[in-house]
């Protein structure tokens, strides 16, 4: 086995190999001080520079607006689908969904214990291989929010543009956040677990437009109201330390690179190789319609099952691991999130190349 | 600054040195796989390898009955607090709560919101020194569950003997779980935050008797449902895989210790110099009464509040950290996990002794 083989995995995914390094040196010694990062009072001076740090650089690299917090909670993207609605909806009042993958579906059906849920359009039929464009669906006026989930893993679709029908958006972004630019501006929460494009597993970002912290009703639990979270600094309850010193790193590196305009670049042309190798031959054939392809997963399949099991198997004999898609599509999929190497691209599209002329 | 001083945090708390260092190692590159701990799939086979020693080890040092569930869910014991009588209680339903202090105080009242609590015992008007014995308080016969802290993190209290009532028992064990032998059989639910005497802040352990996985209502999000993380062996969603990976880890190392029995005689042996040492003069008071001192958290003062920032600052100075009390008691705390080392104790007692003689 090498120093380092190259994972597709769509999460918990590849991170910067710094980040790896200083970590391992963060745990044991955390800055000279003596004592390890995660034995460090979460209270400790120490422990509140590495949490501001952390959240001063995704303020910076998303320019989120003065009039939202920016909150490290736990639980994952899943706990966001009941938050949501828990916190903005009530009998008599009303949400519009948009369902284009399995996450979407789990986050509209949380949602219908708390309020009515419009489900302006459902990419079902179709094996949600289509994200809609605003002309495909409409919006209700008296609607508290239009929630959409920004791209979806499980498909490899994404929205190219965000929805503008008028109404406050309100995104699941766990597998494209920081991936590109965003007019946070336009949404009233964007939620992300961390484990694809951020840190590793165990802490979720939520950033929310402070007018809504005051919407929720008194008789739901401390711990589930984003108002006690703000109110604290994220420091209610013991945070997730470990996992949001990671972040804080990766966000470092994000910076490093030149901020999200610089990685959208990146990630344009890492999916360009990859979808470029599905297209060139008919041995590829990519799920997603191509207005709509992800930059982040590139779910793909081959002429048969047992092809797709081989191209597998012999992809990771070469150090491509990873690439099994979900069972809900079957085939192949590649994630290649911003931490993902372009050398490690490079490698798949040759080895697709050759096994198609081997195999096709 | 040493390459390790002695951090007698109340949580995050001092882990295992050992541990430390192994955490270092696969961060970057685990068991030589080419990728790192915090960077694989939660379902590949090597994380769920992770996760079952994990599990299979606390059911061997707490003993766990097999009719038990043992789960690693996320949001801290804090979110314990409403996810108890979410899954238990109801219109009707009645649990009797001991309020021993802060955290037992939070936890009844996020309890109320669900059904009827029975305050059967509060520590409040003697500022929680004292946790009560069988004798103080009575438990209704149509109580569903009967729930305790078992130990006082921020009074330095514990139940060194659990209720006999008649009354399924449930306890926040956060600040001593693995700390001694417990008969799990008496309890219907036993929960614990990992970052006090198992690991790094961001998991929490859940271990439930199975016949109460089906008592939860319908209506309660799924995430909320202990059912569904049981069901899925705490993959429902993506886990806290470092966390989980962490706590594997100190498992080992309890073990290798000679389990939970050889623990409470190291952990009743440290107890006992620095009670000693605060018995031996007058200059030192303990908080809580002898009776239910705690083996983990040892909360003192000194005759005043500027001879206690005196000892605080000069303790650390020689490399005792973390020894201010918690605003509510205010004065001393030293909080001596499993992990913290017999040498570092023997160092407080030493200090201890020199700073009553200057200063006494």
């Amino acid at each position: 086995m090498p120093e380092r083989i190259f994972n597709f995995s769509p999460g918990p995914a590849v991170l910067p190999q710094s980040v790896l390094e200083q970590a391992a040196k963060d745990i044991v010694n955390f800055n000279n001080k003596g004592m390890g990062l995660i034995e460090m009072s979460h209270r400790s001076k120490d422990f509140m520079a590495v949490l501001d740090e952390a959240e001063a650089l995704i303020r910076e690299l998303l320019a989120v607006p003065t009039n939202y917090k920016v909150l490290f909670l736990q639980g994952g993207a899943s706990s966001q689908f009941f938050m949501v609605p828990m916190n903005l909806l009530g009998p008599g009042k009303k949400a519009t969904y948009l369902n284009t993958g399995v996450w979407a579906g789990k986050a509209i059906k949380e949602a219908k214990a708390f309020g009515q849920v419009d489900v302006a359009y459902t990419g079902e039929p179709n094996r949600f291989k289509h994200v809609p464009t605003d002309d495909e669906y409409s919006v209700a006026a008296d609607s508290e929010y239009l929630h959409l989930c920004s791209n979806n893993t499980i498909y490899g679709t994404r929205f190219p543009k965000f929805p503008d029908k008028g109404c406050m958006l309100i995104s699941d972004m766990s597998s494209d956040i920081m991936s590109r630019p965003v007019d946070v501006s336009k949404f009233g929460i964007i939620y992300a677990g961390a484990q694809k494009n951020m840190g590793p597993a165990g802490v979720t970002i939520v950033i929310i437009r402070e007018d809504l912290l005051d919407r929720c009703p008194a008789t739901v639990p401390a711990m589930l109201k984003y108002k006690t979270h703000a109110d604290k600094g994220s420091m209610y309850n013991t945070p997730p330390t470990f996992a949001i010193y990671c972040v804080g790193l990766v966000m470092r590196w994000l910076k490093e690179q030149g901020g999200l305009a610089a990685m959208e670049r990146r990630n344009e042309e890492k999916a360009a190789l990859v979808y470029q190798a599905i297209d060139a031959t008919d041995f590829y054939r990519g799920h997603a319609e191509k207005e709509c392809r992800s930059l982040m997963n590139i779910s793909f399949n081959l002429p048969t099952a047992e092809l797709e099991a081989k191209f597998i198997k012999e992809a990771a004999a070469v150090n491509l691991d990873g690439l099994k898609g979900h069972r809900d599509v079957g085939g192949c999929r590649a994630s290649i999130y911003n931490a993902f190497p372009l050398e490690g691209v490079q490698k798949l599209v040759e080895f697709m190349a050759e096994f198609a002329k081997k195999n096709g």
